[in-house]
């Protein structure tokens, strides 16, 4: 685990409302290690496109997991510049004023180029850490990858060098006449995330409970 | 409200796990609808680049919320191509092999070129449905933008006809002969988002109560 500070470039650089900028390199792996799914954007045919792609970070490492025939990962695998976006939205800001009505939230976003990963161990390594992200404790449970769904799995790595944090958070940003007027009521409603009870699958004969590490996860995500 | 079928173009046609493509355009509105934030795709300088922004639809129009300083407004409201997805995680598919791990989701894509809203009833009209679906009820309760306000906000209005919704739900998706073996627990841990308990603002010094508008958002979102 690299504890080198995040250098943004000219494009990673955060232009406006510069306090929200965190540099801190714990500031990054913290919002990617509490979001689910990124969005991945990449030019095909001069025009973007971003798609939603489950992902996984391992120390300074970003995966990302996809079929074979998906059209998103085989762009970026060419080597093609990509961009990653994790977004996590923690409550709406009611202000004042409409103007400053606005998210907490807390945005990762990742510049540069992915690698597909050929090596066998390595690409297991990267599904391994692809699962722990997805469903922790999965992996050494349910079956393991055969060699046909291996090689119908694309896993593309990128090093998380170029990269920046964007952070919201407390009550409103209102304008001190507004404050001074105290016309009316302002606050945050705060956004949460919560995993529900198992749903098992209908065809199921045994196994009617659900295996620890599923039932721990229930609750705040 | 139209009611065209979406007509999906080569790139916004779903390549793979086409029974995930959902085409009527009512299910496009749903998606658009339920979320509330969108990541904003665009080219700069030839690489990818992809930001969380504030949306809204109304009718068949697409708003994206920004600051004239954000370089991804200025950028989309060029006339350049963009690119917008909009996606709702609902939990996480815990199937019997690895391979089949996944996710319940909803998203959409939106492709096309945005335009600057620059008539100032316009631009009302679409700070309002912008307001109407990040707070709900505050737009004629907060104080309405003043003229420089207004001048600080970038509205950018998309038509929603180059889109395309993909929607996962149900039960795992495994293979025959793991579902016979019935060898571990399959199922779904449903991922759900809930507004909590309105945050008061310290600065207030009337108004300890949240209004209505904000109370009676508690709960599932």
């Amino acid at each position: 685990m690299t504890t080198t500070p995040l250098s943004p470039t000219a494009r990673s650089r955060i232009n406006r409302v510069k306090e929200r900028a965190v540099t801190e390199r714990a500031a990054l792996y913290a919002v990617l290690d509490a979001g689910l799914v990124c969005h991945l954007a990449y030019v095909h045919d001069g025009a973007p496109v971003v798609l939603p792609t489950g992902y996984a970070r391992d120390g300074n490492t970003l995966y990302l997991h996809g079929s074979t025939g998906a059209r998103s990962l085989r762009n970026a695998a060419e080597g093609a510049e990509v961009c990653v976006n994790v977004t996590l939205v923690d409550g709406v800001i009611y202000a004042r004023s409409m103007f400053h009505h606005s998210m907490n939230y807390r945005s990762a976003v990742i510049h540069g180029q992915a690698r597909l990963i050929v090596d066998r161990q390595a690409k297991l390594d990267a599904l391994r850490a692809l699962a722990e992200h997805l469903a922790p404790g999965s992996w050494g449970y349910a079956r393991e990858p055969n060699a046909k769904e291996l090689a119908a799995t694309a896993v593309l790595a990128m090093d998380l060098t170029e990269a920046a944090v964007k952070i919201r958070s407390g009550p409103p940003a209102d304008e001190d006449y507004d404050v001074e007027a105290d016309a009316v009521w302002a606050g945050v409603l705060p956004l949460r995330q919560e995993w529900g009870a198992p749903e098992p699958c209908p065809l199921l004969r045994a196994h009617d409970e659900a295996p620890e590490h599923v039932k721990a996860r229930v609750g705040p995500a």
